[in-house]
C-alpha cells in the first residue's frame, strides 16, 4: 500500500507492506484522514508515535470501510463504514485498528467529513465533559476557538446549554465561530474582563495561564490540551486556592487501549447522535489527494483556516 | 461569654454578648477548640472571617456540649457531645453552628482531643479522597507531614491501604510520623527521586511545585492546601500534559453551608468509625486555658511540634 511517510524531516508518499489485522483488529481501507497539530510536531521530530503504531506513517484519525477482520473481531462486518482515533498510521491507503477503538460512521455523514471527526471531537468531548465536567448553564471559555478542537468544543458545549465565549486571533474567523454556537467571540487580548468562567479550554498555551486563573469562577476548571504558544508560565497557587480551582492537562495519543475505547463508547453515546440529526458538523477547509500530502501539510502549517484539512488516500 | 478576640494584631480574651442560635442552628458550650494556621493568618490580618461568622473571634473548629437549639434544629439534643468546623468564632465559651455542620463526638473520644479533629480530618479527607480520589494501592506523597493536616492524611491513606511517603523538615518528628502509618519518611530535599506518586498533598507551598510535577505518575493529582512557604512558582504545562496530571487547589473556610455539611456527612460515614475503634487518633501537642490564648498562639507560631495545640474555654 501507499502511505504518507515521514522521512528526514519531510513528508512524502512511499510504498509500505500492507498491514495485517491482529487479534481483535480491523483492517480499514482509509477513505479520509484528517491532519492535526500532532502530525506537524511529529514531522519536526518532537512527537514520536507510541509503541504499537507505525513509527513513520503519520495520522491520528481515519475513516473508511472495513476491508478485513482479525481473529475474534466481531463488532463490524466487511464493508461497514467506520472511523476512529489511532496512535499513528492513519494517513495511508490501509490501516489496522483495534475494533473497540472504532465507531460506526453515521449514515448522514459522508467522506471526507468523517475523516475529520474522531480526533477533534474525541479531544474536545474528553476535555470539556469527561475531564472538566462541564454542566448545562455553565460558562465555557475556548482559547484558539477557530481550530479543529475549538470548533468541536463550541458545538458540544452549545448543544448542552452551555454559554460559550471564544477567543480567536484572526478576525476573519469570528463570524464562522459565532455560527457554530459561540455566544461571544473575542480577541485574545483582555479576555479576562469577560469572566468568570466555569471551564477554560486552553488550546493555545502557557501565556494565557495567569489570566485564565484570574478569569476563573469558584470551582472553575482549566483544561490544557494545546501549548503551541509556550509551555511554561508562573502559576499563583494562592489565587487558584481562592477559586478552589483546578488545572487539568491531558493528551489523547499516549493513552492505553482501554481508555481510548472508553472515549469511543462515550462518543457513540453522546456525540454521534448529533451528527445523525445534523446538530453537529465538522467544518472542512480543504481536501487533498494522498499524492499531495506535502501540500496538505504546508496548508495546515500556514494556519488561518477554519476547519479541517483532510487527506483522501 | 468570654472569647479569644483579635484586636489590633493581638489575640486576647474579651467579654462578648452570648450568641443566640438562629433557625437550624445549635448553641454549643465549647469544651475544646483547636488552633490552625488560618488563625495565625487572621491574626496578621490576612484571612478575614467569611460573612456570617464573628469577625473578631478566631477559631475554625470546636467540640463541646449542646446548650441550646434554634428553630427547627432537630439533629441533636441538649447535652449531646458535638464537634464541627466553623467559619470563625470557635475559640469562645459559646458558639452557634448550623446543625448540619456538626457531627457527634464518638464515645471513645474525649475532650480536648475532639476539639482537634474537625478541621484537620475534614481538610485531609476532602483533599485526598473527595478531591484527588486516592484509591487503595495508590502512592500518596505528603509534604509538611508533621502538621495537623499531614498527620490526619497519613492515617487516612494508610487505613485504606495506600502507600504513604511523608516529607518532614524537622528530623525529630520522623519517628512519630512513621508510627502514624507513613511507609517512608524523607527530608524534603530530593523527594522527587522517590516517585512516581499518584497523589501529592501539598501543605508547604509553591517551592515544591516543579519537583511535584516531575515526581507525579501518569494520571497523578497534586492537591494544594497550604502555601506558607510561597504562592508563586513556574509551572511546565508540557510536563503536566505528559503525565495527564492535575493540580487542584482548595480551601475549606469559604465554602457554603451545603458543601460544609456534605463534608461532615462524609466524615461521619468514613472517618468517625476509625476514631470509635481507635484506628485513628489526633496527636495533641499541648493544651491551654482560654486565658492563656496568647501563649497558645505563640506556641503554635514557634512550630516544631507534632500534633494539635488546643484551647479549653
Amino acid at each position: 500500500m501507499r502511505a504518507a511517510t515521514i522521512r528526514d524531516g519531510e513528508v512524502l508518499v512511499e510504498e509500505h507492506p500492507d498491514p495485517e489485522p491482529g487479534a481483535g483488529q480491523v483492517l480499514v481501507r482509509v477513505r479520509a484522514a484528517g491532519l492535526n497539530g500532532a502530525d506537524q510536531m511529529q514531522l519536526r521530530g518532537r512527537y514520536p508515535a507510541p509503541a504499537g503504531s507505525p513509527p513513520d506513517i503519520p495520522g491520528l484519525e481515519l475513516a473508511g470501510e472495513v476491508a478485513g477482520l482479525g481473529d475474534g473481531a466481531a463488532r463490524f462486518a466487511v464493508g461497514d463504514r467506520v472511523m476512529g482515533i489511532v496512535g499513528g498510521g492513519g494517513q495511508g491507503e490501509l490501516a489496522v485498528v483495534h475494533e473497540r477503538q472504532l465507531m460506526p460512521v453515521p449514515d448522514a455523514v459522508g467522506f471526507p467529513d468523517a475523516g475529520g471527526i474522531p480526533e477533534v471531537f474525541t479531544t474536545a468531548h474528553d476535555a470539556i465533559f469527561t475531564q472538566a465536567g462541564l454542566r448545562p448553564g455553565e460558562r465555557l471559555l475556548v482559547h484558539g476557538a477557530a481550530g479543529g478542537v475549538g470548533t468541536a468544543a463550541i458545538q458540544l458545549a452549545h448543544a448542552i446549554g452551555g454559554h460559550v465565549t471564544a477567543t480567536v486571533r484572526n478576525p476573519d474567523s469570528r463570524d464562522a465561530v459565532a455560527q457554530l454556537g459561540a455566544d461571544e467571540v473575542l480577541d485574545p487580548e483582555g479576555f479576562e474582563e469577560h469572566g468568570p468562567f466555569d471551564v477554560v479550554l486552553e488550546l493555545v498555551g502557557a501565556p494565557n495561564l495567569g489570566a485564565n486563573v484570574k478569569a476563573l469562577g469558584t470551582n472553575g476548571r482549566i483544561v490544557v490540551i494545546g501549548i503551541g504558544a509556550g509551555a511554561k508560565a508562573e502559576l499563583n497557587l494562592g489565587a487558584l486556592m481562592a477559586k478552589r480551582g483546578r488545572i487539568m492537562a491531558s493528551t489523547l495519543r499516549a493513552r492505553p487501549l482501554e481508555q481510548k475505547a472508553a472515549t469511543a463508547r462515550a462518543l457513540e453515546r453522546e456525540v454521534l447522535p448529533g451528527f445523525a440529526t445534523g446538530t453537529l458538523r465538522v467544518p472542512v477547509a480543504e481536501t487533498f489527494a494522498l499524492d499531495d500530502v506535502a501540500a496538505a501539510y504546508e496548508r495546515f502549517a500556514a494556519g488561518g483556516k477554519l476547519g479541517k484539512i483532510i487527506l483522501e488516500p
